[in-house]
């Protein structure tokens, strides 16, 4: 690769630590030492110059691999919705995205170098990163393990501003990335890995909620939208052993989410199945990625239940005063998960062989995938193989 | 009194219990007998005939005093601003008035029969009447004492389905009332009663979410809106020694804020103190009787944090879809509380000398006092004087 700079690591001279490593997995890192970045590299992306522009291949700057930073080579990158709000910009009223912009924050890849204070990984070694990279590390949150929800800001995996070199982080539709050791999670043996991808944001993100609202067994659940995020919210509810019901406005997705596991899959627009579900749900999970009228779903939740908005973030639809009050409902909302819930819900997965249903693609596809994950013509996420452009 | 009959109970024959009972507090019931009505009995009442017209006396049907019911003279009855939305069908969109209607479910009023089952209520005793006359009594809410979300629909003093007399029911805004004993909560002796009276809505609405989201000493609460559930909800965190923001629209009640006990008062539209308070709440609890821009007030709260509305009944604006998975914020709703819990909160403020800030009215200032309260020119609770209109 011609962007790669061959340079030893800033920090070398400090640590007699397994600090030069090799590419081959298993390899100790005193052999087959394979070059470690020191300054700032350049690396191969695709990103978009504008929220009006299609993405395309870009060179981006990566920095340094530091003391406790890993250096790795991305295999898949998965296709989340949030990629496209960003890269259209869609969030600006709450968020407005910085040109330019390369999305991905649903990555697998190789661990190829490792910092000399690196304890969690050796080179060979397969690392997961989801949608962060960084936080402060030291306030209630961080230390709480809620690094999503660091007190100053969490460093999202792109868009947010880049302590290192400026600017603003740029994700995993690249070919290499360094990232913070803690910051990545260990993916175990025989995983999965293109599928696995996924996890990492849409795993943990439906995963945290059904932990903070303490789904048990044979409580009844409820799965708004059945995408990317919905998908993965039937599965681990499905293998927590709740009783899942699909709610959807593809009549096509009926057939699928029951073979998903979901005990019942109700269409959106079945005001009879509505009436019918009023009160039943000991929670509800909306997937859906754009705001639509809520009350009509909070009406089916149980006394004291709640609905966890993950993926709508623009202004929500409803809710109406007297119907949340009458039942003591609640609306909440939920983002990602920490890094340790990230890596428990991985493990959780691997154990169990849940993996996401994917259809792989060429990163020459990203916008076509992308325009077909708007019409909802995706069962259920895109994934983008970048082991093959490696090769070539 | 014209209207009353003078009738005898029609359960009498079936009891050799206390049935027949007299006006004194503390008189046997076998002594002194009064008259206990057995069939529908007409008492003068105020109540509008449409959402334009003003409140005017009337003569209303009271049910016949059934075996385990209570018969009450009104003493004196708050207005709530549920009053004045009910009276005006300010709810028509998802609870349309039915007129003619007669408000009143801050009640408090003096015992002169009980039924032949009655066991909780002698004649004499004092006994408030809160927002619910009725419930199924059987369903797994009205078990769990939360006969406020009975699963068959609560019977509300006012305006729900009447299922003694047909037509729907009449509130306290009247003389005399008829009332199944389970839902008149005991007065403790020694109370100031018109001043009690607001604790059986504004009272236990406030401290309901204070109960069931664990408001401990030295939590930082919110109360947004100061006014009859306001000033309310202030007194109560104060006496749990949370930390009491309040947040007015009014210039004029910063000052009454502390006086009450709060630790600080803010402007809403104090644009600089809304940003040094971000993420500070533990709880929050709107009483602003109708929508407003929510989600600058959700920014407020603690990470997992909850805003309870209590006030707005209709749509509610926001809350952005972003802001709240950030924050793992809840937007949450509550409604009255159970009967036990109002006992509660009745003894509660009964042992602590916590009472509602009234402003004692005659019956023929119920329309004056309701423009008032639309104009919030009220510290901060009107309540009905019945007794001076008794002994006329």
């Amino acid at each position: 690769m011609p962007e790669r700079r061959k340079l030893l690591l800033a920090g070398a001279g400090l640590a007699a630590a397994p600090l030069l490593a090799g590419m081959a997995t298993g390899v100790r890192a005193q052999q087959a030492a394979a070059p470690v970045e020191t300054g700032p590299f350049s690396v191969r992306a695709y990103g978009a110059s504008s929220a009006a522009s299609a993405l395309e291949a870009r060179q981006i700057q990566r920095r340094a691999v530091g003391p406790k930073d890993v250096l790795i080579d991305v295999l898949y990158s998965g296709i989340c919705h949030s990629d496209i709000h960003t890269v259209r910009d869609e969030w600006r009223q709450t968020l407005p995205t910085r040109f330019p912009s390369v999305p991905g924050h649903e990555i697998v890849g190789r661990v190829t170098a490792v910092g000399s204070a690196v304890t969690k990984f050796k080179v060979g070694d397969i690392g997961g990163v989801g949608c962060m990279v960084d936080s402060c590390g030291t306030c209630e949150n961080c230390l709480a393990d809620r690094e999503q929800n660091c007190l100053k800001g969490a460093t999202f995996t792109y868009g947010s501003p880049d302590p290192a070199l400026g600017g603003f982080t740029f994700g995993g539709y690249s070919e290499r990335m360094v990232v913070a050791e803690h910051f990545v999670i260990r993916i175990p043996p025989g995983a999965d890995l293109a599928a696995t991808a996924p996890l990492l944001c849409a795993g943990v993100t439906t995963f945290s909620p059904m932990q903070h609202w303490r789904l048990e067994p044979g409580q009844r659940v409820g799965v708004i939208g059945l995408g990317g995020l919905g998908h993965m919210a039937v599965k681990l509810a499905v293998a927590r052993r709740a009783e899942v019901t699909v709610f959807t406005t593809s009549p096509g997705k009926i057939a699928d989410a029951q073979r998903l596991g979901a005990r019942e899959a109700v269409l959106s627009s079945d005001a009879e199945a509505m009436k019918r579900l009023a009160n039943r749900f000991d929670l509800l999970i909306s997937t859906v990625p754009h705001a639509y009228p809520m009350q009509p779903f909070m009406d089916l939740l149980k006394l004291d239940a709640t609905l966890v908005n993950v993926g709508a973030l623009n202004d929500l639809e409803g809710p109406n005063g007297m119907a949340l009050a009458f039942g003591r409902k609640s609306l909440a909302g939920s983002v990602i998960g920490g890094i340790a819930e990230t890596q428990e819900v991985v493990d959780y997965c691997a154990a169990r062989n849940i993996k996401a249903d994917i259809e792989l693609i060429r990163p020459d596809q990203i916008n076509q995938a992308m325009d077909r994950v708007v019409s909802k013509d995706i069962r259920y996420r895109f994934v983008i193989d970048f082991t093959a452009e490696r090769q070539g």
